[in-house]
């Protein structure tokens, strides 16, 4: 199974930016989670990270014929990148949005997504986690469809 | 570990409401599902379903001292009950609300979660499967404070 | 045909409560008034009242396999209780709502209802009335589909 | 008792405007069901119908001194026309706004009644029925007050 | 001097509708007293009322090239007709909006006047009085451009 | 091919109204540029300008069984008025919604059309070329249809 | 006949304030143009100005069983000083609203008046002639009670 | 002199929910405050909590015909409970809304009562005491009723 | 023990403003009243009015180092003067908003307080008896922490 | 002449995104279909895809000195990029809003375009035909300006 | 060159009030820092304190003719003083507003200024050094234009 | 001292774009102007400009650990960006922002900065010179730390 996993802006500052909201564990730190989780799990993960809403979408649509699904981290596009949505949709794929914070108990700004109804679901709030409850969420429906 | 699950209004009606939306499997079939994984795990899952507002924030009442967790899904109290809020904000334990469809693809109304602002996080829109996301966070949390 | 009549919190104060904008008549009149007319044109109708949500919740269930039609009277539940919407839902009954007062023109907060989506249709403002009008509607059904 | 039946705009093209959201039958057939009910009951109906809001309001003072009651399906301009519910409150007249479908659940522009507010009370929902459920308050009201 | 005098819908019902808030005279005292006060100050009154929006746009644009000024109570189309709006604009010809009644001191929709921004000003609250003032004001305008 | 081609209020004043803002053409300069056009292109065209909105629906009802097309510039009845979008989605008939100025550039309260979810589309800011466009697509269609 | 003349805060500035908008004639010509008129009509001007709001409620307050009337234009404190509002509804006197600009057809934030409620109506838009309108007004009741 | 005193959801766990917001002192401590000062000044309380909505209604209309007076603390449902709102009227008796902090310096949503519009006045913020100072107000009606 | 009292706006005029809302008393009874109960307490109250805010303002400031609490009820100033409410934060000393009415049940612009979340609580609703009430806040406090 | 024909996010999608939606045709056979009309009609098109908000910008700033007209399908960005706005005014040439569906009857988010009021006009909902629409009135310019 | 600088409501506080939020130097303090300043760069400043919004208007007045500059802190009055907007605007003279904190980053309703829009500019959140910032740009500008 | 310059999309136009808003000077006037102050006052500025939302977060984040501080002009992404706002907090370094023009006083959606939260202070309508303002201020913040 492919899945491609998508991190947005400021992604690469963790670590860096506001230990105490993120994680004092950095971008790589987070690369290294995902891939030995991924590896022991026979996942192919193909971890992308840019600052570039566009860039972004570009690597999305590189999903279509590739990967049997996404894993979204939209950053701050998550409450404005409609883009980041139509590229989800466009590509048909099942995609989850997650997030290392729980969005609902932060600014009110970051309370809403329009990104997430372009999504089959929504993990947000337990850290480097999140990341790993998505791909099982893609191996459990691997093996029910077996 | 003992996790304390909440099931709110209508889920006692699963697989006879909207199985289009929901699920075509019964509400006894997900009590089954979450009992078989923890039952694997060595979770004491203490399982409650309620139509009332009160008894729902009861039962929340008494996993203090008794539960290492709580996993929640409101139903439709997510969207105004500010009183399952403070219950759980009462408590002072790690809950997670969960949810079965993507509540971020739904009437408007249910977009919004006035209870998820009291939990450490949010997963919403895999089914059956949102309940043994949330527990294995709760196995995960052990064993890196272990 | 089988009805079930169900009055949401402080209908059981009709005639005590503010007998100006409801009705001199008490919740036993009430009772009284709908039995009689529901005797008279073969209607079995299980008249119900509660101040509790999660007791009308629970009540709207049994009407599963059991009743050929809901008409509901929420009260104040009726402008915030998403849950009740999602109750009457589940049981995929025809439900008619009513009210003994026209609430589009009282307090602005009274004028939205969340209930009403769900149903089939509305009836307000006509006093006691409402209930034998939904019943008309029913008897009428039966016919017409007979 | 004669009884002023006001239709507004689009209401001629029943039976050919979107027929699986109102009605196959046509306006033609809504009249005869009003006249069969109407004379089955004594009642003299007086329908009119018109697309034009002036004419409305022109048909609706002439109820003044003439007609018992008034039952109105506003159409579209249930929704903005300010005018129609000063022209109601005018005549001093009770009224009955009825929809033959359930507004509460469809557009959110149609959840909102301008001219609800100057009705004794509103039906919703139940298709041609609407206006023999109005007719029999009428009916009842004047029994009662004899 | 020449004015046109238009007046809304509902203003023909005048005496009748709510005489504890409009005024016990009727209509036709209106333009008897209009009338009068014009007669006195040499100004040529055309008065016309009607409940159609399309006539009263009708009517507006006929002032192009024979009228001084105009005199309107839009009634409640006040609150909604951006044709009305437009119709003033598209003569050039100074407006006057008049009320009889105090409309910031009414129901929350009667507060803002879409028609007022295309006129020159706005009288309301006053009674019949408002049309000698606002004959008063374009008697003061032609004295002062003598 | 016939098209129905329906103006709405204040249209008649072109030329005379804000020229700067519409056109100094007049409305007979209108007409005469739509039907030069339709007449090299084989277009039946059926001008009708009204400032009554109960005029313009009745107008477009006739449209059924009688045009291929509808091309509708609302005037400010663009913006609240719901009967006409329900007339045109009454027809069945593809209407295209057309504005002589950029609506999106000018006062608030005229960036929005509740009429334009009524049609395939909208075209708007280039002046009378607006209709020539709106026909040609008429042609197009035509054309691709064939 | 005394009357209390209001002037709110700015209004010592005319001439001087944006010419284009206001008047180029100053605050004493104003003075001036009220009391000429109201020597010419026997009244009793007090008039008064002070761009503290403080010292406008305590002018107010004097009315009290000194004036038959009060004409305020409350400058920017139309827009939020409830406490003026408060203070003409404590002396409980007649009091009219004015302004020397078209308020409807300015700056959002001028279309709504937090005083107008509190008088017995208002008039906009005609420079220093309101105050003569008004004026016009307080002659006329007393006239007509006489 | 009987007073009832209504606590609502979640004010049992006092002491153990956020005692840096709320108290560090239990809910029994609560109740022998109450008790204490109520016995010193011969009111008889009636002393009740609940997490249900439906059951706190149903001790309200206890009330009628037996208590002097109402204090209650809604908890959360002060937000959204207009049931609560339609009992305390529904009885007829005087009550005051009491809350034990500010809950005008916290949560937006905690900013609003929807209860107490019910009410004939409101205390908060002032930790226990607020139930005493309530008291005491029934002790000065009493008084001056005297 | 020393307080301030502090009266905005308008409440010299008690008394004479609408007794019927507020009270029949005067002004002056109201500061008997608070004396009265002072002076049994040991209470040295500076009781201030101003209907100015910047007057109120200089006041609230002088409390700093003389005085124990503040006491205030600032009448219209309590919808819009942010103004106030950072005087009283400026002082650092705890103050108590009260209002004679129940602002809750008023007019909507009534109903929220921009200075209350700058005090320690907010007591509404009971006429002269909120200044006594407030009093006893600051008799207790200083009793509870001696 | 040369145009400027800007697509925005998502557009190299077509006919593989939501084909129902929008075109089962692709964006190859776009860009044919574009220059095929340019060739007949002696247009020099330059057409440019990017999902990049930042590549848009830089590309509509060539557009100055070298094309007389630009053709802009913003995609998603049409919803929130005040940057695309500020860069069409920026280059001061004429330019039209063009998209392949009816925006107006798609999601509340697609129906505002801020965009929009920095072009001279905008077409929706056609399909391909837009863009040749928009074409035309390029041509039609240029022919009324010779 | 002569420089008036505005001080409004609470900055007397300074060093006293919430010195964590603004500073712990006192108003004394700014006044010497400006006065520093101003004499090293050969401005004459006129520095005004008061805590009356009319007092602060009547100040800005007096700079007609006077000053070539205006520096305002308005303090609170900043989100309600649409008096002071005015004011400003009546004088004609570049005026720039200055806060100590960045009030972007505080409280909503701190977030817009109602006075800025009359201003040339706007200085936030560099503590006392706003204040030379300000004078600089009137430094500068005085050379630009030598 | 090293200051990161930042400014955003379509400021590469200036001088081209709307020279009566902006500036006639072109963008590379404003470097040299920035960069001849910045010789002056021994400030090694890095100025960046870019049209891409994605660029100027990856160059913003190249400041941590280089750079003393940051100015940013962030163009139209001052409104919508919360990916610039979220990757100024991430490197923790104080910035301003810059506006060349007082956003407060154009268009609505000019008047909020999503940006500015996440800033030390903000400055806007001084044209260039708010370059030279905020660089003054790191050098006032470099003095008074030394």
């Amino acid at each position: 199974m492919k899945l491609l996993i998508i991190n947005g802006p400021n992604l690469n500052m963790l670590g860096v930016r506001e230990p105490e909201v993120y994680d004092s564990r950095s971008y790589e730190d987070l690369v290294r989670y995902i891939e030995e989780f991924a590896g022991k799990n026979m996942i192919e993960a193909d971890i992308y990270q840019s600052n570039s809403e566009g860039a972004l979408i570009d690597k999305i649509h590189t999903a279509l014929g590739s990967c049997d699904g996404i894993i979204i981290n939209p950053g701050a596009y998550t409450h404005y990148s409609y883009a980041l949505h139509d590229a989800i949709k466009a590509t048909g794929i099942d995609a989850i949005e997650v997030h290392l914070t729980n969005i609902a108990a932060r600014e009110e700004f970051r309370r809403r997504s329009v990104v997430a109804p372009a999504c089959a679901g929504q993990i947000s709030g337990f850290g480097f986690e999140v990341y790993t409850l998505a791909m099982r969420y893609f191996i459990e429906r691997t093996l029910s469809r077996a």
